[in-house]
């Protein structure tokens, strides 16, 4: 580990800090979609949005577009947020007050057109690459 | 859509900022990760590096708890990425020329201690849950 190249050690430093910047954006965006789902419970709207998760995946390909990242890898992260924000919102839906009428039942049945993301350890298998919603 | 109440309004706003600068970052990544990938092609160092990979992830799992995230969920996201950038790798490795002696073996098989993630979607299975974020 002590001899790795000076170059690699140095653009492993940025990494580093990088992925410091990322975790603390990341603790913002779900201090900010704990707020949703707290509204969303609260007025009894469903926790997922797939109209508004299609155009948040649209947005994010073109921006990732511009900025040089790979825009199918752009959708596969947000994807991967967003369903993990759907889980939180579900739990709060079954347990605020204000609910859908039907409170238990959102948080045991993810809404059908907004599947969540598993992630298991295994070989990477993205069949025939993702199909573009957007 | 157009009847969203004005705190969600004002809410997926924020979240739609944090999202672009994610994006960017993650593109800033990317370009790292690419370098490394290419510095570790020309000298002969495998893709993956596990030893590495477990110091991230308890870095940033610590970094998480100290911004609020839960720390299950940033360990997730940083396999989520360090899986791709080890596809990216392997990529690499199999067409420089200094790839290592079994070139195009690393690319057919990963590492065995750093299984990338699998994103497939159907129900989230959290082992154990994921307890609140504090």
């Amino acid at each position: 580990m002590s001899d790795i190249p000076p170059d690699l050690a140095r653009l492993r430093s940025s990494i580093d800090n990088i992925d410091a910047a990322l975790v603390h954006l990341l603790a913002e965006r779900f201090k900010a979609t704990q707020q949703v789902g707290e509204l969303k419970a609260a007025v009894g709207l469903p926790p997922a949005d797939p109209a508004r998760e299609e155009r948040q995946i649209a947005r994010l390909r073109g921006l990732a577009h511009e900025a040089g990242l790979d825009p199918q890898f752009a959708e596969k992260f947000i994807t991967f947020v967003i369903a993990e924000v759907i889980r939180h919102h579900e739990a709060l839906a079954s347990v605020e007050p204000g609910a859908a009428p039907t409170a238990g039942e959102p948080a045991a049945t993810p809404a059908p057109s907004a599947p969540p993301v598993t992630c298991t350890t295994g070989p990477v298998d993205v069949p025939g690459g993702t199909p573009p919603r957007g």
